[in-house]
């Protein structure tokens, strides 16, 4: 099933894409990933094997990306950018190993998980091992405001996993309540990795906090379109199996708007399927999930909550003058936001 | 079964005690107990209950109190060891709660483990959550040097965590091989537990490495007692259940040892009950195994290693004068070896 979205009047260009940020950012991306791959490696083969599989299926280092564009954007000339870079992604990794086997997926971007081929017990420990590792580097970096920034962000977003996981199907979730889930879980490390781009570069605080800004609502438009994605056609394109948020019950924005503007009947569909978590195993229930997402236009509405936050996002930007970083990182919320398409 | 182990001419007391150890630093060790209660602080309730649960059964404080005792046999007259000891108590509990999950145990210090009241997913969300706080509150300490050591302790320990892992079931396991696990795996928190009460003193570096060998030594002895519990009588009145590593089919030294020196019977009952995990349901297997450490003295041996890494730390401490800080360590290596009668 299709979502119909009216895309006029909107602001963003259809066909967005990374090319620009990948332009800028391409031959730091590599020593990114050259760093990763030296950093993970330890003699217990286990763990660069068990990591370079995430790693390598991770896709497009979206969150290391930002930390090199938004150094750019703030003049930085060294190269502390890129160990501080391979940090955020070794956080992200670890949180993507602890997730598949909380969430118990085996599927991460069309190939098996790491816990479907290695087992949980690996998974959690080599997520261990990674985020132990980001500490190290970011202690060779040498910066104790890194480290704080950082740090509080782990912390965050383990907060925020958790607070995911005592929500769970809960139908009466408020927006409000689903937003701080999302803000913690996702946003906190997103506002992070932009944050220390301006850290290293020295640049005064008021263009930290605005890349902090930035990174914080881009990331909420992120988990806005990654929650659309579930639902929507086009999710299949992307390897990801499509319901995965239906099938554990997980309650979305789409889920929300539906529950919310729907009728008793469709109040009682969503109890069952979410709460209680009484699927057909024919998929008709996830079908009509989505015909009331499309009857409710809960995913359009989703998508346009996404863009308020990207509004929030450029506007964050306004105060750097213009630049090609600057272009890039404005490309990337369209970027986020047009994969729903 | 008892284990009978010759305790003529062997160096330390029997009935040693933590008395002197708790009289030095009780009053230090209440301030790193509201410090803990403090930090854990979360709005995500469950955070604070299930980390209270796993930190009120933690049993001892041992790894906070050898930052105590350390700080203060280098004469540390600030705070900032309080803060630290108790960061060193976050990474371990955040250990502890993925160690249950991994080894799916049931138990821990005869109360149900976290994972067994909340499920697997909380622990390993709250684990991480627990590790990251400890990194914000050392990032609050200030020393770069301490966030290198307490960095790559935990990196350390996770790959000793999986090196265990890989190396697991399997009874061609070296006493070697064994040592570098427990090695990562317990003894490198030891080690930065004690060496961090140097470094918040300033002290010269020799006495940061003599702690730091205390400590890793100490660590090794106190793993190698804790292996031989888990197949003796003493370790029903530690509220742990008997027999679990058997049960696991974990190579530990007291096996090791049975193995090497078994006959080809022998040797095809160690693989069978470890490596093919096929155990007798009435317990009669474990006691066959007891019955066989008892006949090749794989108990008493082990608890004679342990002693050979007691004495080494007992020497690392000769460098720094006689004081009750250095009695209250010394107290410790005789504790933690005589646990196992």
């Amino acid at each position: 099933m299709a979502i119909v979205v009216n895309l006029e009047n909107e602001r963003s260009k259809k066909g967005a894409s990374l090319d620009a940020l990948m332009a800028l950012v391409s031959d730091d991306l590599a020593l990114v990933n050259t760093s990763i791959v030296e950093r993970m490696h330890s003699p217990v083969e286990l763990i660069p094997q068990l990591a370079g599989h995430i790693i390598a299926a991770g896709g497009k280092r979206l969150r290391p990306m930002l930390t090199l564009a938004s150094a750019k954007l703030c003049g930085h000339r060294e190269q502390r950018h890129i160990h501080l870079a391979a940090c955020v992604e070794f956080i992200h990794t670890a949180t993507l190993l602890h997730d598949d086997v909380v969430d118990d997926s085996s599927l991460r971007r069309g190939l098996a998980s790491a816990n479907a081929v290695w087992g949980n017990k690996p998974s959690v420990l080599v997520g261990d091992f990674l985020f132990s590792r980001s500490f190290e580097l970011m202690v060779e970096d040498g910066s104790l405001q890194v480290l704080a920034i950082l740090s509080h962000a782990a912390s965050v977003l383990s907060e925020g996993e958790v607070l995911q996981l005592v929500t769970a199907n809960d139908t009466s979730t408020s927006e409000d309540a689903y937003l701080e889930v999302i803000r913690a879980k996702t946003a906190a490390l997103f506002a992070a990795a932009c944050q220390i781009g301006a850290v290293v570069s020295d640049r005064p605080k008021v263009e930290e906090e605005a890349l902090e800004s930035y990174g914080l609502n881009l990331g909420i438009a992120f988990q806005l379109i990654d929650d659309v994605l579930d639902y929507s056609a086009k999710q299949e394109k992307l390897g990801k199996a499509l319901g995965d948020d239906f099938r554990e019950g997980k309650i979305t924005l789409p889920v929300i708007l539906a529950f919310r503007r729907g009728d008793d009947a469709e109040r009682q569909f969503w109890r069952r399927t979410l709460e209680d978590l009484e699927q057909a195993e024919d998929g008709s229930d996830l079908r009509e999930a989505q015909r009331l997402m499309e009857k409710h236009q809960s995913l359009a509405d989703t998508v346009k909550r996404a863009r308020h936050y990207g509004a929030i996002a450029r506007d964050a930007l306004g105060i750097f003058p213009d630049s090609p970083a600057k272009s890039a990182l404005t490309d990337i919320i369209d970027f986020c936001i047009e994969r729903a398409f």
